[in-house]
């Protein structure tokens, strides 16, 4: 048998997942801060949903695992959380309006495997469906605003307009048909510059006069004001431009928001307001983040074909834990390995007291373990310093003639005779500083 | 396009998504009381590893959601979290043993529906593997006890021994090439009685000698000290029930655990211990939790072979929710829709105020959400009505004259005119009532 996880996906151990398990209860309480409501959608979708108009994209269905139940019916492993809401819309078409959910979950994406990219990562969204009001764009972006600064984290983030867009293709004269692929260049404008954009477009067969308008059009400069005004100068009306400007009046940091007229992101869903979040100071170059509105995809999912609009925003867990990796490695400071609290290694034949001190440790709300095996203090001493177990409790026969144990701090190696409630009082000390 | 789930697979809105994150909330501190640390492993499995020796067996794969990925590599969605921690543990054999982990996650079968029974489903384990202490299996269920009162829910445990068993079956004089048939046959014992039972195995073709002399063997009555005793007096000399002793030594509640030594489960890898726990006046028939040792998996998962000890006890999450709603119905209280604390609904030109103390709230901890569509006053409230939002704050021209908001209790219908300080302090208050 070979031993071995299938490729692209991994094991989260305790020092992982405790890590992991504080993160997620970070963005939970944020999002719940901001209104959002907890939904789940199964991992499972029907490939009929997951390969609908507006969803994913083809692209996406090529990396997406297929599977058969018994009787025979196609399904595919979700490649992302967005597909399923529509879907649960379209499956609850009378639910008050404006409904805002976040769902924490598990995507799959059989790709190419690269550093930071896997086949199961996972997808934190919030997103509010029902209205067109720009105050729910916004919401998206004071949310990321709060959330990377509890995350303590160094942060741009970058916004433009779906519509504002296909303004600047028009009057640059571009034809619809060779808007994706132009999209898919200028995304790559603040990256790459004009110069590798012109020369890809070249190679498109773009003419020399639409490019030239294109890149024109695209080049702002100066602040968020300025480059609105600009942008307004060069175009004689656009709705996309308009509600860039009401995002940028509901904004909490406006400052934290820069307005870039190149970004176009990938998916072909969305419809207005586009935004991505990147760290600043960080080694991860991706974004950490990213949404818009995607005003297109639930009135698929209707009877009534209804227009539907929706805005949301994706957190990406795996960048947000590996710059939290990198800070902690670079302060020296190690993941910790257990939520144990204290270990309790009680003398072979004091089992009884042993359990005893454990059971009135675990009711005060110590999370406690204790010494199974029947070995010596020693060995105990050895494992909680193998899981990196603060301290330890040890139930010895002098310690229980005086009614007492000993309680041992695993960091400076301190030993006190302690009664139970003290023992208690303790650790409950220690543990919040 | 057919607008549906995977056959046997559900969402869950938020007003169940609330309360299966509150019942998970309430097992992750049990499990981490108990000294027990998170691992996640991947819902997806190599094939190979699904179905190795030990592990789920023949029917249950016959119940594996099957998938390849693009590189042709056979995979399955797990029908459970056992067989990963083997397989974890083989790719870490050098862990410090004991290794107690919890996982809670989804798992798959591909199996018939019926009431309770679904495709994908949540199984919450804790086990601790390489000690064969029967602290350890003791522990399993002084946690369920603890557990089981913090849900308010009265239960039984029913516990026996897979070692007891064999002793059982070889005093009856019953061969291994029947054995398993007939451990299914007496599983039933407690449910369909003796008469029943004997039928069954009549039918097998079991001699009348080996009948009888299993079914005195089983039966067993008074008190656990009396059962464990009369159980002594018939077989020679049972290492399954000495250890069944060492269990009952080390419980908290003993009154909490019925010895019943007709208990077989149905896993084919339980080597010893074995329980079940069921909850009393309850309209669920079937288990809440059930486990026991499982000593051969891992070892089949090591290059060196060795024997590697494990105990654990899963609980099934859909049961405990399901016994929850009941208890909600009967006390007519209903599940919550939202967690939002408070609904913020400004005039229509008061959008700046509105979104001021809309963050105010969020700043001091509270859960708020905003009127984002410029609706009236009348909408807010409908809106806040109709998810059941306990608070509504109206900014209005005549409150934001006094530097104060007006704060509807959307129960009693009381309304207050406070600062925006005495509304953190009025939400925070009766919130925690």
């Amino acid at each position: 048998m070979e031993l071995q996880l299938p490729r692209g996906m991994r094991d989260f151990p305790p020092e992982e997942k405790i890590l992991r398990d504080e993160v997620i209860a970070t963005l939970k309480k944020i999002f719940e801060l901001y209104g959002f409501n907890p939904l789940e959608t199964p991992i499972v979708e029907r490939w009929e949903i997951l390969s609908a108009k507006y969803a994913g994209g083809t692209e996406l269905l090529k990396e997406t695992f297929k599977l058969k139940d018994q009787g025979g019916r196609e399904l595919g492993l979700r490649y992302e959380l967005t597909v399923s809401l529509a879907r649960f819309i379209g499956l609850n078409p009378t639910i008050k309006r404006p409904f805002k959910r976040y769902q924490i979950g598990t995507v799959y994406r059989d790709g190419p495997i690269k550093k930071g990219r896997y086949r199961e990562f996972y997808q934190c969204d919030v997103d509010t469906v029902g209205t067109s009001s720009m105050l729910a764009d916004a919401e998206c972006l004071n949310l990321t605003c709060d959330l990377f600064r509890l995350l303590g984290f160094d942060y741009e983030i970058q916004i433009n307009n779906r519509k504002l867009l296909q303004d600047v293709l028009a009057q640059s004269e571009i034809s619809i048909k060779t808007a994706g692929d132009v999209l898919t260049a200028i995304d790559k404008l603040a990256k790459i510059g004009p110069a590798e954009v012109r020369r890809e477009l070249e190679e498109k067969g773009l003419s020399e006069e639409s490019l030239s308008k294109l890149l024109t059009l695209l080049e702002v400069r100066g602040d968020n004001r300025q480059r609105l005004s600009q942008m307004e100068a060069r175009l004689s009306k656009s709705e996309g431009l308009e509600e860039l400007r009401q995002v940028f009046e509901y904004l909490d940091e406006p400052e934290r928001v820069l307005f870039l007229p190149s970004l176009a992101r990938g998916q072909a869903y969305y419809t207005g307001t586009i935004f991505e979040v990147y760290a600043k100071d960080s080694e991860i170059t991706g974004s950490f983040a990213a949404g818009g509105r995607w005003d297109e995809m639930i009135g698929n999912f209707l009877e009534t074909s209804e227009r539907y609009p929706a805005v949301g925003i994706s957190f990406g867990l795996e960048p947000i834990i590996e710059e939290m990796k990198a800070r902690r490695e670079k302060s020296t400071q190690s993941l910790p390995k257990t939520v144990t609290q204290v270990y309790v290694v009680p003398f072979k034949n004091l089992l009884v007291e042993g359990r005893r001190i454990c059971q009135e440790l675990r009711r005060a709300g110590i999370k406690t373990d204790m010494e199974l095996s029947g070995r010596g203090i020693s060995d105990g001493l050895k494992y909680a310093n193998a899981y990196g177990i603060p301290f330890v409790v040890i139930v010895g026969p002098d310690e229980v003639a005086q009614g007492k144990v000993k309680l041992r701090d695993m960091r400076s190696g301190e030993e006190k005779l302690l009664t139970s409630e003290e023992t208690v009082h303790q650790i409950a000390k220690r543990s919040s500083l």
